[in-house]
């Protein structure tokens, strides 16, 4: 077909008839539109509109303040001097990698874990890898993406003693289905998390508002990256969001999002349970995607192709890996159900299981053709 | 005193009581408030939200088939397709840098020239140099800042010639206070020029919406810098310049900018005339400010420090040369009309005449003590 998996994904993307489980998109509908465009109005009357203007790179006063006291609720300390807001979640992780390894340097991943940031990490000229004789580690301890798992207290603990450095990728510790947010590990030590946190997942990625908080005596040079990256993150949002927050229920609204995302998790596990019983997976504890292992190797392409030709797409697993030579287990896919309406799921894991199975006569037919 | 520039400038910029040259900042009373937020209203009408959504990396289409209309019209043909939308001007500055040099490599400027370019090349380990011998350059051909020149002919040629690659900076391009948009060195080479544009001294910089267009055969690479660094430019912005120019008479919007921009800048010329004749000055073509050569040596800080508490401020000179180590001339500095309220500008002069007097007494005194 020549087609690459890239314009694959985003033909899918744009064709109302194909159900999208790829993507890690929050679902439109929950946006707070309303209260965004009163913050928005709010922001627009201010004088000399700091909205439309420049601002310091760190990003604006109020917004720090806001994002100190909610990580404070969660037991971190942190003055809001110490915060600079960043063009969302991505900026953070490219500076953070940046500030504590030199190219050629090797970070610590899990096996499977946020292409964006792997994309990232290569880019720099860094290695990402899953030994455990790394002494700088790229975590999402909250809630990891793809698998959805969150870290143990005892795995906490020895990620902190083992690692010189963490960059720490909050990006979903709004969205754990159950239980209190936990402490982020930057609760545990200043010295050694360089904590990534994000409105993205709550507000909308759009806004493209994320946080980065280091070490004290790497604040510097990370205010420095990041103004000569792009002098600051844009006031429009900045302003928006802080005006969000000074006038909502913030934590009230992420408590709806995750009972509506916890929701759809649910429904899209029972479908998978019954229409693809081969398929395993660990239930996640919060996000947007399931991580889903088939019960045999497949071509990866040709079953996305075949997938979107039956209207159903999927994130194909090999992006995730950290290590992608690491090919001795079963074929993986990320199915996101954020973003899917909810009464599209048990259709979207229809069409799958569909494909999955013609995929598997294929393959029988051409065995027997080879004989 | 031990207070450094920058939280000197901070202050002078929170004070009311300052008239403020420093900065470069569009002034806030002539953003288009009231289309921008017509735009923002239906941007946050539309289906699913895309204004708050993830976007792809190369910005929003209709947006990039916008610019290059523009651009058509001032002698650059230019696919959409070839545009990546930036987060501000200086993403795409440090983007277009990474991909024509590597550390180490040394970057043709102007003796003096836009401070945030020279940090962001020193942080990417970038020599800026003054050099004839360099062939990459970084320049603004339509107005420069800080000196507000236009390129005349004979130098678009040789820079074309002598270049393999030149970093166009059209940031003020649309900003020339007489004569028609010239074409920007981009319509007469596509291959050699890495063009950036930005809506930020027009619009508003709090949007940071730029562009960049590299030679095509950098094109997969640039994207995917802008990709590692933060994903996209931030969708709520893009939309709302994109309904903006879809529905707003941009051009004769930028017109209406140009007449104010000049006649703030006649009326500080002429009041430097008459306050201080002593200093000279090449009356800027466009942009925001009027660099300005002292009529003699001074401490630039202690100066700066004295005008604040004589309630005025301006960017010290330093900060643009390209080789700080040239000493050999005028104190220099940047005095920017565009944010003071322009029946201002005069108080401004004369309270910058006194500072300078008072600076002058105080030397005098200097060396008749010494004696």
């Amino acid at each position: 077909m020549g087609q690459s998996l890239d314009d694959l994904l985003r033909a899918a993307a744009a064709d109302p008839r194909v159900i999208g489980f790829a993507g890690g998109l929050p679902c439109p509908a929950l946006f707070p539109r309303r209260p965004l465009t009163a913050a928005f109005l709010r922001a627009l009357q201010a004088r000399d509109v700091p909205a439309l203007q420049y601002a310091w790179p760190e990003g604006f006063a109020s917004l720090r303040q806001q994002i100190a006291a909610r990580l404070a609720r969660r037991g971190a300390a942190v003055d809001p001097d110490e915060i600079i807001v960043t063009s969302g979640a991505q900026q953070a992780i490219t500076i953070a990698a940046q500030l504590v390894l030199r190219r050629g340097g090797a970070i610590g991943v899990d096996p499977e874990t946020y292409p964006s940031a792997l994309d990232a990490f290569r880019t720099l000229h860094l290695v990402p890898t899953t030994s455990a004789q790394t002494h700088v580690l790229y975590r999402m301890p909250a809630v990891s993406n793809p698998a959805g798992a969150t870290m143990g207290e005892a795995e906490r603990r020895a990620t902190l003693e083992r690692a010189r450095f963490v960059i720490e990728d909050d990006a979903y510790g709004d969205l754990r289905f159950a239980g209190e947010p936990q402490p982020p590990l930057l609760a545990s030590s200043r010295a050694r998390v360089l904590y990534v946190g994000t409105f993205s997942k709550t507000l909308g990625p759009g806004l493209r508002v994320g946080f980065l908080i280091v070490p004290p005596r790497l604040h510097t040079r990370a205010l420095r990256r990041k103004t000569d990256d792009d002098l600051q993150t844009n006031s429009l949002s900045q302003a928006i969001v802080q005006e969000y927050l000074a006038t909502n229920d913030f934590d009230a609204f992420v408590r709806k999002l995750r009972g509506h995302y916890r929701r759809r998790a649910e429904r899209l596990m029972t479908a998978l349970r019954r229409d693809l019983p081969g398929w395993s997976f660990t239930p996640p504890s919060g996000g947007f995607g399931v991580w889903v292992a088939a019960d045999r190797r497949v071509d990866e392409a040709a079953f996305l192709r075949r997938s979107v030709a039956a209207g159903v797409s999927f994130d194909p697993g090999s992006r995730f890996l950290a290590e992608p030579g690491a090919r001795d287990r079963p074929t993986s896919f990320r199915l996101c159900f954020s973003a899917v309406p909810e009464a599209s799921i048990e259709e979207g894991v229809r069409r799958l299981a569909r494909a999955w199975t013609a995929a598997g006569r294929a393959r029988s037919a051409r065995r027997n053709g080879r004989r």
